[in-house]
């Protein structure tokens, strides 16, 4: 049901934790399961040099995080903007569709991150 | 939204992994998220000696299965069958009602299990 590359980032998740001084936060809910993702971004000359994530949610929710910290680390602002929801899902080599809701969280809540620190710049 | 035990579990959960040589499987599926809970028993003399659990399911997934398998060790069988969905909750200090679909699943799979372990004698 799941790629290897999914079940790598589920197990061994990359960059859990919070950032204390972060210069972005944003926090996404999964309607369909209550479930909360935040992410947390730490901004230098508008290049994202760290992101963190934090989530109680499943396992898609924990890899398609894992996955997109490891992607915009070292992005600017607005490369970062452009990640996608299917850009996750296509790096980790595929989602099963009972769990685009989950994996959406992700790519969410980066988003909110950037626009919770554009908002305060 | 979570006890402190809940947090605990998920964040240190106890027995994760397989018993390839297990007495008893049960794998049950939440059909709101779509995700899976297995356990596996080791049985002697009627007493359960070793319970693990795997699953892609989310934080309240994970703390109540890690739950009930330190709740199960050392039980009789029909001590093991006797544990309700609300006495792992209950040992956890509350589940948030949201969370029900998902805790369900620890005491559903240790249930299957104990049944296939029961068939198979
Ligand atoms: S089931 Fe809640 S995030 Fe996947």
């Amino acid at each position: 049901m799941y790629s290897d590359k999914v079940m790598d980032h589920f197990q061994n998740p990359r960059n859990v934790g919070e950032i204390e001084d972060a210069d972005g936060v944003g926090t996404v809910g999964n309607p369909t399961c209550g479930d909360l993702m935040t992410i947390y971004i730490k901004v230098k000359d508008n290049v994202i040099e760290d992101v963190k994530f934090k989530t109680f949610g499943c396992g898609a929710a924990i890899a398609t995080s894992s996955m997109i910290t490891e992607m915009a680390v070292g992005k600017t602002i607005e490369e970062a903007l452009a990640i996608t929801r299917n850009d996750v899902a296509d790096e980790l080599e595929g989602l099963p569709p009972v769990k685009m809701h989950c994996s959406n969280l992700a790519a969410d809540a980066l988003h909110a991150a950037i626009d919770n620190y554009k908002e305060k710049m």
